[in-house]
């Protein structure tokens, strides 16, 4: 009768650091210990990669920039392959009911925390940069949402945004 | 390490006569008893509906053309919302290992078929019209199969088109 | 104060005969000389080519399905660069006054001319396959038109679909 | 043999202050000016309206979010229509060679400015704000130029950049 809650985490595509790559890894877990759906760019690389990693168990869902699987992550559940290349980003977003951007990111993650503030998306900045607190603040200082590790980005999620536990109206 | 099987279900958006009706429930229950992922436009209308509802239990995707949920389907567990209206219909058949066309259709349908084809996707007229099948089979007579009723689709599906049991390899 | 009036081209991606290409050729020089836009796919090949070609003197709108210019017919003046494969069919009927579909085509013209008769759009079939006439004048007989030759194309558009001369308000 | 320069202007869609809408308009005519094609988000709001005035005896190409005309400006010669919302953004600036980002712009302009970085393309922010500047120079220093004013903007265009004047090797 209802559809799942969906929860998008973006980030660079670049490899991660040790302690970049746990903390991703334990946000996917965290993710999945809700019960809440996964939602990434699917792509076998960087902060995609291992968050899905982490989520296993919950599902992870990977909307893809390419026109087949070439580049999927071995932790995705469900492919959805868009061949649009970074246009999808706006599907990622649109497809979240709120997104996180983890980590300094690069010009992917900006223009996807950009689509989810003009689509009205509340945004959660996990260990940002100082500069993209600064800029999207400005934009939106009512939907973008600062958070300093995986336990604070979850009881935001929970108790500030009050995003539903597993399914929800649509 | 591995992704499931997604089965792609398109079919005409207007209401359904019982007898249609019938036949894309019973096809959404045998896909969910495959341990098949249904994907399918998403809304609340025709086929999609249908199907999804008879695949409860299975996991159903639904990828919608608006830009919010308004007209999603009561029978989708994940709603990926594209924005894009009718250019999402490609991103239906790139999603999809196999695509099935339930019925008559209408034209969006046929430009899912076409594009389908375009990917080299095999494509399953079920229950077609006869100009459906002439034109299709014209363009692509190996992509282009034609069942009469769910169970023949089925064994199409396992026996020759061997479509994995759940998950595969991307 | 008016935006200008254009003209969607669709046909194979192929290599053409030499009777097909000196239709498509004679097609394009008679939209340039009528003081319509011309819209393609914008690629170096078949139908999209050769009609581009011979509309040089008007302006000639590609819209790519690459995500740069690498497969740019030399015929076309501006190029839209899409970066979404074959979804990009979608925006060339909608941003067509009128679609032409050019040849007996494949998979790639069967879905413009589906997407087309979807968004409501009056398309031509020219020297369409007696299979195209029968199954997309099925779906919408009011919306499809056949024509046998350029001459019989342009006083179509001009005399019985009333395109506009050059200019019309949006 | 050659196709057109493409001067992409991305900015707000709201309303503008006097002194905004007047270098908007500047501009737009030192685009045309130029010879190059001027290309927008084609509405009929803020910057892309006004820019599009400008440029007024160029070639203007409006490229709408919308799946119609509806909103297209009445400076437009050539109104693309992509029925994808905010994703259409993306093609903004692959179809432009250079994407100059006018003002302080909001989300949308942000999207625009990540996703012209994130496919290498050179960005211009003219009269930005402070927090733009230091989040885009950033991500990529080598592609993000500030001007101040539309003389400094297109001796930027001309003499850094090398635009080409006119047409150019695709």
């Amino acid at each position: 009768m209802t559809r799942r809650t969906v929860v998008g985490v973006m980030g660079a595509g670049n490899t991660l650091g040790k302690t970049e790559r746990q903390i991703a890894v334990a946000l996917g877990q965290a993710i999945a210990r809700e019960g809440w759906v996964l939602l990434t760019g699917g792509r076998n690389k960087g902060v995609m990669d291992a968050v899905s990693e982490g989520a296993k168990g919950g599902l992870r869902i990977g909307i893809l920039p390419g026109k087949d699987k070439t580049d999927l992550s071995d932790h995705v559940d469900v492919a959805i392959v868009t061949g649009m290349g970074n246009a999808r980003n706006n599907i990622n977003v649109l497809s979240s009911d709120v997104v996180i951007a983890f980590g300094e990111g690069g010009a992917g993650t900006a223009s996807e925390i950009a689509l989810a503030l003009k689509s009205e998306k509340h945004v959660i900045l996990l260990n940002p940069s100082a500069e993209s607190i600064k800029f999207f603040s400005k934009i939106d200082e009512n939907l973008v949402h600062v958070t300093n590790g995986v336990e604070e980005t979850i009881d935001l999620l929970v108790n500030k945004l009050k995003l539903k536990p597993k399914r929800q109206k649509s």
